[in-house]
């Protein structure tokens, strides 16, 4: 094969492979909400690697996946799904750096609250990323309120600048 | 050609096609919005298939392309648009196999209520799609309202453990 | 090389461009609520032209890049962001024709009131994208209030029936 042909077809092959790593993070993204409404533990615990964390800031850290997946039997979280309730993630900004990844964006709860839905929850997340041999994984996800506070915005700021 | 460059042109040439089916897969849901708070029925009549069908379920499933379309002539519908109203689809998450795929994801209707707007549905959707020679279409979509409902949470699961 | 070899590898380089050129325009519009919510002024000029414009139709023309910057200087902004605000854009309908590209799509301001957040507005928004030697940049976004108006119902227009 020609120098030059070899290096097209590395070319094509790294940049695929980009666009592969931001489809894979954006379905990954695009689950948890499926999940947490329906209360599949084992599939939230799946998305994480076993010892990631998330953390609700200001609220609670769970740390390892079994603790994350455990998070759907929070009183709180019990009530939302049976009253109705929609865990939306929104598309993320994504930055990916070899096997590591940081996703950004935000999510909302709607909460069913009579004939309407209320925002319940509207926060910002950032999802930081690890490629494992079995696809993308969460190594830690940090949630927060959009409640005005300084650190609420320190998280969206590493998006813009990152440090 | 050498067999391992005709091995890996034709990789390349498959995984793009994926990505491509997802992009289209989004453009396509991306693109019902819009419809819906124009009344544009021709453009929704176009994004199924001819017998397609679109089931609100609980309300009522609407069979066949024109039908589909004739749902913004619905009263509802209609008022929504007079007051003003935004259609909003999240983004979803996609199963692609051959020429069948499955979208999945959270809808919610945003309506004004004099100075604000108030979430009038939270809606999980299902999305079948086919391939046809014209592109992807709808060959059935279900919207359940996320009402608290094993029914609503069923369609999710479907994301998270398909059977 | 032969000529069907070369083909072949062009066309998959125009096809993977035109994915890439997809992802880094959601990537720009992913990039503007959390610009806009950390009131990160550099941040938000750099994503337009020099020359770009932001119209928040009925309200006000930002015309060039400093001056829709400097939005996040406004007392309504300003408030917002002490309050507590999302600004989420949903993933939008993309078309890309060369060295331009137009993408739709509804964001909404979720505006924190008491214990829950308000939908303080829902827009449908217009980004008129131009490629430059440093990437994708807004050359014009226009922002209208889904407020039953014939007006915003024309910009969602031009997605579904192109002029």
């Amino acid at each position: 094969m020609s120098q030059s042909l070899e290096s097209r077809l590395e070319t094509l092959e790294r940049r695929l492979l980009e666009l592969e790593d931001r489809a894979a993070i954006m379905q990954l993204i695009a689950s948890y909400g499926p999940a947490a409404d329906t209360c599949s533990q084992g599939v939230i615990a799946g998305l994480w690697t076993d010892n990631g964390i998330y953390s609700v800031v200001g609220t609670a850290t769970y740390e390892g996946k079994a603790a994350v997946g455990a998070l759907v039997e929070n009183a709180t979280h019990q009530d939302y799904v049976r009253r109705g309730c929609s865990h939306v993630m929104a598309m993320p900004h994504i930055v990916i750096d070899g096997d590591r990844a940081v996703a950004t964006g935000y999510s909302q709860v709607f909460a069913r609250d009579g004939d309407y839905w209320r925002v319940d929850r509207a926060s910002a997340n950032r999802w930081e990323l690890v490629r494992t041999p079995d696809g993308w994984r969460v190594a830690a996800r940090y949630n927060h309120l959009m409640d005005g506070s300084e650190s609420s915005r320190g998280l969206l700021r590493q998006v813009v600048a990152p440090a």
